[in-house]
């Protein structure tokens, strides 16, 4: 339940989250299923082609299947009863033919997922962009590097936007590198129904959806899972470091930076907070707390199907998948609008801060170091990965 | 984004903590404080007449509130506009008079919290009467005792429900605790457009809506909201430790107790699961990981408003509050329904269970100790605490 | 395994959670029994007496007791056959009479936690004083309020302190309310050996402790201890708020604040860094990492001894315990050095934080609002709880 | 402050997270940077000998180092101070040039993580080649599956070991997978003090301590260390899903497994407890919650350094290796001494396990489905990466 969703979650990760895309990706699954029994001949083609047909997600009431959900713990069940009736006749015997409700849920969970991770890496790459533009644009513009809050010595603000890029180009490619698998293992994990073409209805299953195909079920073992969670935590996590030192730096007293205008105060109209900074921060919050709950230590699931821990990851993945795309989101608008003064930098920068410069007998050209040559590198380093 | 919410949480706790209770919690505070302010003299009557009669929340779309949000990063400051512009004239410009949005946003904050933890103190209650119900009926019934799962000695299942009944009533007095504060302080926690008479506006404002008064603003001071939050855990976790010891006395080789028909399988009708006993351990887990953003350590608040550390907490808390929902009526559902098997305890007792009788040369009587003492002790506990 | 311990973590506090503290703690508790048995007429009184004398931690050796308890778990079953040893006779036979590990270790553990609480108290109390004095010393200090970072309305600096000092008081104030119980309740709860003096020796166990006597044991039920890792969650969090105020306050950009000198920095001596507030941050994050490991939900405990969330909660509630008091030992000494420049405070006030006082049409005197007011009633708080 | 930490964390990771084990890392980072920079020129080459030869660990009091750090909050600095003591004369001046205390921490702390994930990975090695024996002895010993903890339809010992085995070796590749970064940046990042040398310094600096090196330097941007804070964290989970089934096969009702001889207990000598079980389940909850300092969303790193968030991360560093390490040598050792009782498991499996069966009609032949072509992928799973 995201309080005010609106106000955190872009609209179009809201809309691959929701229940209604949830049973959508579970009625794929189902009719994916059907089809590559078909195509192993475990089932009749008419059958699966009946089945298929069936599984528009027009015809189902996902508030209906949750309520009817309830008294069995999940939503799969209610939903083949709800999918066998749909389709009916002979056909109907073969709806599900073999499944557990987990090979559904597991598998819409990756539909779902890969929906989600979609649109949430379409929102970092903006965010990127933006750090490499500004990376760019003030390779050479100095301001004062701060330590514990304190200023050190001069660095340049290309420099710091090279920092970010590095590290949201890095959470980008640690997300796009989680796989995404089919889930498929019957009652407990033997796929006992399909007898000797079980794998092979596996393969064609994973196939049907592009996941890759697992080397045994999963259905306790969460390992991907922890993987996409960790993702999806360093992803926010990154967006927060930048909304962070954007906080900072718009305070009354550094004014180095400034959001686009919007963010007023219900009674400052005066005020520009820098709103988009502050979300993607809460964003990131949230998506820790909840990332925690896919797949590490404390999550245990017992034997061939857990009696919790399973349950309480639909939501979980939901929020960390939800506010990942809201961190993004968030400071992907932060850097596209962003003001920056580098006379304010400049003006900013104490005496203190040339101690260094002094104390090593630096020259003017010298005190900024290697922050022209990071800026380079990292600017490298975005192009490797997005040729 | 709670998913599936139908399954997990209770309609009186869903309807508790929805968006639209949010805002109708919010409009609440709008008309309390025209009227408290009223009171005080600091704006006219009849302005408060008029702002009170508008804060009907049918006249407003939370949808569109929280789409409008999303620039300021609030839903109150939206809401105040549309507020202002319903209410019209002259009274228009004495709405949130004084106020800012985090007043409005904390104070229904704890108005959603108050009702809501009204239905969860219920569920509660049913909680502790199911365990002091099976704990006075089964006082004598022996069964083996397990430590680390391994049959250790005789106890009785009525010492077992006793403990879970010490638990239950614990965490609920624990949540009963509990103070709900009002929050104003105007734009930085100072009420300065009050002048002299911010404190009596304080008082009365606090007054109308049955909240404690607080010593100072409590806006970046987050220690009685990770008060609940910890009572919140207590309580679901006392319901997860229910929910677990009934999986493992469910299972099929112990079978010492069933929960009521209805748990299904989509694939093994014959199977009778748990269902509710694992719906009050995941409800656990998601309370657990939402309660960690409330007030605790990590969870910072800059200055005089929070730049995200606030804003993640309606997300967390609305979960935290659904869930403990959840498992406390999954814990009673399991309870008031659980089978309870005797004759499979007796059967169940192996011979290692007598060695601490025979190692200490216990007699018959004596070596179930004290278990029915301590009964007798948790149902002394519950009638105090009941009265 | 604290790195860089004495860094962080006071010495009273380190003492008082150690190895060696534990140790002595756990020969404090089989000392007690020992008496208390004697006393309820379970064992002979020159047995108790023998007993008494053998726990003399002296006698023991803390990393051997360690090792040898690696094959069964925990470190009360070497410790026992240890003292046994040294017991030697008849009476050791008396030794742990009717008691199990785990009634050991859980005493043992609420003996480490009064001790260390009690240090950390103190701490906390001189944090507390620290904030009212300067509460009272800068009750009129005009300064700007902050929120989301940006100036919005002035205040006082007398009235940020009143909220720091409220906050602080509440957590001090619920950690003192912290209940320390007594565990006994043999092997799996049921005191059988001790048949029909079982509930007398638990009484007269709690009273030589002079620790709570428990309503029934709490070997599975662990809201009591998710009660005192709340506790210490929330305070260590009001100190990290003070850290993270100074830590703001400090930058220098802002310079309304510094700490006492020391915070000097490997390459740049002139940097003045606010070191203790930073550490209390850092043992803040701490404390909450592990408070969640104690009781809340999540933590399972199974049947009449967990198999494993048992063992975790050793360190967790060491670690809890240390930072806690790490936190308000550097709250504590960033305050009572800290240096506030009244003069650039109202530099710092800008321009447009006149905007609401023009906007309300305030004169000067009211622009401050209630802040003073505020710092009174902060002072009367505390003057109450203190009394 | 690992609480009794012989009992759970292996003497070889004890000593390679140990504090003395921190302190030798600082120092040979601190000779490593000396010849780096006397390669490139920057420092005479007998200076950088001299330093060289000064940085031997037994010539520095840890305890002393970490009392002195109190004040700055930082071991570095102390040390620094320390070592140049012992350089002494012209050479004095050369010792740490150009670098900051977080270059020493940081990069410290990945040595220290690479022998400790050294350690962890051999014991990892043992948890995955024990799991593949059982997988490869039992491929065909039928047992009950559960779901639930209900008796759902047959499987295979091996199926179950199987599944163990994917799991852990995933985990171990993703943790080899893990890229250990030096950290050189200088005061904030800028490497001014070495000018146009910078770069050849850090990639000397990188190379003689065989350390990746990063594109820009990472103090304020702790992905990579997220990266080995999730890995830690899924093989701790892997080796606790191996410790939950082996508990609840070793219940004193199911008794389908038993670990070795060893978990006794200090009142029913009788007990066999599956301790190992207990404690790699303990180890990882200690992991999970360490894991959540580290690089993660809510772990905010201002500027270029934090005010915090990094003084927290060494023991939360410290502590999830330190318990990773003890989960994977609990699993490992669980398993090597495990016993397994096929006609046990074959008693146990109960009429309602053949419902699916005959449902779908299957002979005996079919009934195990694929359990035992899933055992031969996990065994080619695992041949493929060790090889």
């Amino acid at each position: 339940m995201t309080t005010f969703a609106p106000i955190f979650v872009p609209a179009a990760v809201r809309g691959a989250v929701s229940d209604g895309a949830w049973l959508a990706a579970m009625l794929e699954t189902e009719s994916a299923l059907a089809r590559a029994e078909a195509s192993a001949g475990v089932i009749p083609a008419d059958a699966a082609a009946a089945i298929a047909a069936a599984c528009d997600p027009a015809g189902f009431d996902v508030e209906a299947v949750c309520a009817d959900g309830r008294a069995v713990g999940n939503p799969a069940e209610p939903l083949v009863r709800a999918l066998r009736e749909r389709v009916g006749g002979e056909a109907a015997g073969f709806v599900h033919y073999g499944a557990t409700s987990q090979d559904v849920v597991d598998t819409a969970a990756m539909l779902v997922s890969r929906a989600a991770v979609g649109a949430i890496d379409e929102e970092l790459d903006g965010v990127a962009t933006a750090c490499a533009r500004l990376a760019a644009e003030h390779r050479s513009t100095p301001m004062a590097a701060r330590t514990l809050l304190q200023q050190a010595v001069p660095t340049t603000f290309g420099a710091k936007a090279a920092g970010w890029t590095v590290d949201v180009v890095g959470a980008r490619d640690r997300l796009r590198a989680v796989p995404f698998q089919a889930q498929l293992g019957g009652a407990a994990g033997t796929l006992a129904p399909l007898g000797e073409r079980g794998l092979a209805v596996l393969g064609a299953f994973a196939a049907e959806l592009r996941l890759a195909e697992p080397v045994v079920p999963w259905h306790t073992h969460r390992g991907s899972l922890a993987t996409l969670g960790g993702a999806l935590d360093a992803a926010a996590a990154a967006c927060a470091k930048i909304g962070l030192d954007v906080v900072l730096l718009a305070q009354t007293e550094v004014g180095e930076v400034a959001e686009a205008p919007g963010g007023g105060s219900s009674t400052l109209p005066h005020k520009r907070n820098p709103i988009r900074a502050v979300r993607a921060r809460a964003c990131a919050a949230l998506v820790h707390a909840n990332a925690g709950l896919l797949g590490g230590g404390g999550n245990e699931h017992e034997h061939e199907r857990a009696a919790g821990a399973w349950h309480a990851e639909w939501t979980a993945l939901t929020e960390a998948l939800a506010h990942a795309g809201g961190a993004a989101a968030a400071a992907r608008e932060c850097l596209e609008g962003l003001e920056v003064f580098p006379e304010r930098m400049r003006a900013n920068m104490s005496a203190a801060l040339y101690a260094e410069r002094d104390a090593f007998g630096l020259d003017d050209d010298a005190y900024l170091g290697s922050a022209e040559a990071f800026v380079d590198r990292a600017l490298a380093r975005i192009r490797d990965t997005s040729g």
